[in-house]
Parts: structure tokens; sequence; C-alpha cells
């Protein structure tokens, strides 16, 4: 396995311009050099780019439940690796693992695992996507907007059972889905800035005064924008017009025009700008697979193009990161740069990973994607190795 | 009559730049001098500004019904004059005036009146607002969506009828606010705009499709956006999801947080930018006379506050525009040179007016606005008339 390796003429998205046909160089799986001229040391290995392609930043998958046959919930060493193996084929090189409502044994032991996996990445660096910690969607929400999340196992925000959790992850819950109204007098929220994690509003029917008074007292975060929220309406703005508006919050979107309309897209795009937005998958088990019947929080879930419940609840996404750009280039005509910061640089701000994830920088961690112009994934890079190669595209 | 009036010592906004402490030198009406230094030429009066006072455009009220007591569908020369008297007391210099769905006689004599009007300005410039034409708001709409248009009175699009109306206008129609779904093979677009007059949707039920396609056979403005137009869904965007994504629609918004909630107009300042959005007041006989009883298109309607039908529908508003200005810097946050533009500029672009009106610049109608930080309105000049003086301000 090389260990260092020269991307050359290629267009390369950082945080400030468009370096076009430049050289990256990777070495121990960091970026050591980037310049528009070549490099003076020596690579082991030479990729020289076609014309028109782009190399951004690594995509940072930060919802999502799982993949490929594998959910997280299943709490099974192989389930993350099945998970982690196949991200990079999709242009996510980290994510953060993320629950769904359950009884309090089974999220226990979903955290555990997290915690006690053992990534491929600690022995050979470099073959799988990185799990950057944990999602906690759920329990803690609103019955009322359960949308996929079993009714059954919600509950109001229990502080000591969330220590507890905190604890059997070792402490790598980095983002919670709530409900501000079910924590009138914020002693959860204040309980998760103290512990230095993200605290989002999701599965909410809030008006938008009390997701404006979260905003105030520390929420930032937007749990997929649209779905699970309590509507815009033009009196009546509700949790979406607050969190369209509220220059506090930054907002998770599932880009697959199901979940939302492109022209809600769109919008959310318009509102909020590429520095508020970031896309996810918000995927389950299906994902890869083709259409059928599957398991999502012991629910039986049918998929046939998307993903539903019985009663026809959208029931997470199929959705690969991949495809979530090709879509938001088509719906806002963005640019590269706007990518980069939607799938990467956003997130890892939000999680304070700033320092080693989410731009094209000298020192950095080499996760990095690279694009052709069209919008199609041409390669995966993790922690400098080639992890995915796009064969099948006609250049 | 001082035929000249020099302005000094005032932070002029202008469309590219704000000049601080400037010169404007106002002669025979027009524009005649801008500059950072005082002119060497010699001026009948001039104005010493206090500090932090800001000179914009005059304003233009694209969507006004009417106000102090007269609706332009009196059609009568007295209700004109009411209310081009009273305008320049709210900072408007120059509007459209707005027609309500009515029986067909009842219409075309309120265009005939505008047609026939003549303004004092003609004689004596300056006294009062200028009217710039007619705003025809219905009858061409949907009964889905009346708002507070008389419903018996609604009809399809009918060409020769509106022909001869153009005619009875003396070609004084400017603006046409019409649902597209009444007008599915575009022929009533078509003819808007071969005669040069904006397709304005409005008063709508239609499918965002629909809105999306008369946008690209040539609609470009909405109607009192999120007002009587299909509501927003995140999954069925409608009339206002298509009105604030569609780069090729221009919006009127009444910004008195009454008709939408304040976290809606700054939704529509997002998503339109301050380069397509057009303030309005949608302003009824009410408008300065108190809380009371009114009449408005032949309906009897109840201010307390608020303008409303007996069903609780609003009916127009009581907006003054210097209120709205007030309430947008509140809500937004925006720059004055964003004010100009929402309240001037924007407007006199869509009219075409551009090159008389709607941004200081030597040569232009010396039809101004001032001021102070706040966003209290100092004074008001038509045609290089100080025509109204905030006496009652503290300064």
């Amino acid at each position: 396995m090389s260990s260092s390796l020269l991307l050359s003429n290629i267009h390369i998205v950082t945080k400030t311009e468009m370096i076009a046909n430049g050289f990256v160089g990777l070495r121990d799986g960091k970026i050591d050099y980037i310049s528009t001229t070549p490099p003076t040391g020596n690579y082991e290995k030479v990729y020289i780019s076609r014309e028109n392609f782009y190399l951004l930043p690594g995509m940072i998958d930060i919802h999502i439940h799982g993949g490929y046959g594998a959910d997280m919930m299943d709490a099974t060493s192989e389930a993350m690796n099945t998970i982690a193996d196949h991200l990079p084929s999709e242009g996510t090189t980290s994510f953060l693992a993320t629950t769904i409502t359950q009884n309090h044994q089974e999220i226990e032991q979903a955290l555990k695992n997290v915690a006690q996996w053992k990534p491929y990445n600690e022995e050979q660096a470099g073959v799988q996507a990185q799990c950057l910690g944990i999602h906690l969607e759920g329990p803690f929400i609103s019955k009322d907007k359960a949308g996929a999340q079993p009714v059954q196992w919600i509950k109001q925000p229990n502080l000591p059972l969330f220590k507890k959790w905190l604890d059997a992850s070792e402490h790598l819950i980095r983002i919670v889905t709530f409900a501000p109204e079910e924590d009138p007098d914020f002693a959860f929220l204040s309980l998760l800035q103290e512990k230095n994690i993200i605290p989002s509003i999701g599965h909410t029917n809030a008006h938008h005064d009390m997701i404006e008074l979260a905003a105030k007292h520390g929420a930032r975060h937007v749990t997929h924008l649209y779905n699970a929220l309590s509507s815009f309406q033009h009196r009546e703005p509700n949790a979406v017009g607050a969190a369209l508006t509220n220059e506090n919050l930054h907002i998770e979107l599932i880009t697959d025009g199901i979940h939302s309309h492109p022209l809600a897209i769109k919008l959310a795009y318009l509102a909020k700008g590429s520095d508020r937005l970031m896309m996810i998958t918000d995927s389950m088990r299906a994902k890869g697979l083709g259409n059928g019947t599957y398991e999502f929080g012991g629910q039986t879930v049918t998929v046939s193009g998307k993903a539903l419940l019985a009663d026809g609840t959208l029931a997470g996404s199929i959705l690969r990161m991949k495809d979530g750009v090709k879509r938001m280039k088509q719906i806002t005509h963005c640019e590269w740069t706007e990518i980069a910061k939607m799938t990467s640089t956003n997130a890892a701000i939000q999680l304070g990973l700033d320092q080693q994830l989410g731009s094209i920088e000298v020192g950095k961690q080499a996760d990095l994607v690279i694009w052709d112009e069209s919008g199609e994934l041409m390669m995966t890079i993790c922690h400098g190795q080639i992890v995915f190669e796009n064969k099948e595209a006609n250049h």
C-alpha cells in the first residue's frame, strides 16, 4: 500500500479558491502539498487527472442510520464494517452513526457497539470511511412528529438516562436530535452544551417562538429540514419558518427530491445559503440493495424507489451522497465551492473537527473526492488511499 | 415656489454607493447636481441636513387602492386628489392606482377616471404624488383565492373586454393581476406582453408547475406574496414555493407584519434578495382614518388595528409605506441601499420608468425622501418641491 500519492492536473476546490490544473500531494494519510506547480519531492504513485475533474474534500454524512444491508442499531461490529466499507463508493469518507428511537437497552447497546468497534483504520489506514461519532436521533422527541421513529419508545428528556448513554458511548455522541417543547426549562439543552454536544432541533411540533427561544439558548442545528417539523404557513411560520430564517440555526437537508420537493430544496438553499446547509442521506439498511422489504427501528419498511412504513410515512432514505450532490447541482446550479461546504466543510466546522477535516489544506487528513464536471463521482480517497474508483464512467 | 433647492450635508443613497455628507441640487423638478463638495451654482433655497439623515429616491407604491377616505374605485377626481395629496406624508411620491374586482361598468368608470384626471402637477408642479398608471387587480382571478375581491364579479380572462378597458384607460394599465390557471392557453398572458403590460400572478390556486410555466411564458411579477396564493408545503411548493424560488418572478410584499408574519417577511427577503422584492401597501380607504367601518369593493370592512371583512378575511391594509419601511428594517436589518431598491428602484425598473425615476441620479425627476437613522420619515420632495416635512420628530 503506497503511503504517498500525487494528484496532478486537477481543479482543486479549497476553502478560499478554485486552483485550476493544480497538484496535491498526499503522504502518510495527510495532505502535504498544494500548488499550481509540481512538487520537487517524490511520491510513490501519481494520478494524472483527466480534464475538468474537480478535487473536493471527502464528504461527511452526519445523519446516516445504515445502508447496504446493515444498520448501526444492529449493534454489531459487522454492521459498522459493512457501512464503513461501502460509504466511500458514494463519496462519503466519514460519518456519524445515527440511532433511532428504541427501548433504552437497544440504544445503549448500539452506543456501546460504536465505542467498542475497532475499525480497520487502526491497523490498516484508509480502507474504510471513518466514524466520527454518534448522532442520537430521539428518543427525546415529539410524539406528534414521530415520522418513522417508533412512537412507543418516545420519551421526555431524561438527564440521568442520557448521562448513562453518554458514558456507554465513551463520549462519542456529537449531535442529539430533540424536540425543544419537551424540554421547556432548557435543562436538557444546557446539559448538551455543557458536554459540548450539538443540540439539534428535530421531530418537533413546536411553534416558531419556542424554536427561536431554543436557538437563543444554544440550539444550533436542525435535523432533516422540512421533515418531521411543524410546517411553514405565512402567518404561523412554525419550526420550518424559524429554521429557514434564524441565522444561528444550521440545517440538515436530504436532497433526494423525495423528502422535499426540488423547489423546497432550492428555497432552503436560497434562504440559508451554502454556509448554513449540510447535505445528509438519512439512509437506512435498504440503500444499495434494491426494492424489497426491510427492517427499520423494529418496523417493516417497503422499498420501491423510496422507503415507506406501512402507513405511507417516509422511513429514512435510500439516498447515496453522490446522488444527493448530483440532484443539488441540478436544482440549484450551485458551484463546486458550495458543494464542498455543504457536503464537508460546514459539517466539520459544526463538529469542531475543522482543524483535521472538511477542506483541502496542507496538514489535514487526506480524505478527498474527485468529481467530473457533470457531477459523476470518479474517485474517493480515505486517509490518502484510493478506496473507490469509478471504472464504469465513460471518459 | 422655489424652482431650485440644495440639499446639503446628507448621506446620499445612490444606486451604486452611499455618499456620506454630500450635496444634491434640484432644479426645475430634476436632480442637477450630486457631489461630496458643494456646487458653485446658486440655489434659491438650501436645506442643511442634520447628522445621520439619509436621502433616498421617493417611494413608488405599485399596489394601492386608496386611503384617507378615498378609493380609486370612487371614480372621481376628488378621490384621486385625496390619495395623491396624502401619499407624500408617508414617503410615497408616485403610485399605481389599483382597481378591485367589480362589475365591468364600475371598473371601466374607474379606469376612465384615472385617464381623465388632471393632477395639480400639470399646472403647479410637485405638490402631489404622481399617478404612474393603473394596476388592474382582478377580475380575471381564481374564485378559490378571492381574498377580499368580491367573488360574484370574478371572471375568466376576456380579451375583448380587456381591450375595451385598455382603451378606456387610455393605455394607462401597467400591471394586471391574474390567475394563470384561468388562462391555460396563455392567450391573455400573450396579450399583456404584446401591450407591454406586466403580467402579475396573484389570487391563484395554481400548482407550482403552472406558475413556472406562466413564468416561462412571460409572467414576471407576483401580487402580494403569500396572500391569496396556493400555500407552500414542502412536497407541494405551490404558488408560494414557485414565487420564492423562480428568478423570473419579482414579488410584491406587504410588510405590515399582519398580512404575513415577520419571519415570513424575512424568508421572502432571504429567498428573493432586495433586487426582486417590491414593498407595497395594498391599502384601502380606511388608512389614516382610525378604527371604524368602511367600504371596500362594495363590501363592509371593519377596521380595528387591521381591516377585516365580516368573515375575518383581511381586506387590504391600512399600512403607510413609511411604517412598512420601519418594520422591514426591524425584521431584516437591511441596509438603506436595499430599502431604496425595495421601495423605489425595483418598481421603476419593473415599470420601465428607470430612466426617469427610482434612483438618485443627475437628470432624474427630483422625487426624494429623507429618513433619520432610526427609520423615521423626515421629508418628502415631489418634483423638487418639499411637500412633507416631519415637524414632530424630536431632533
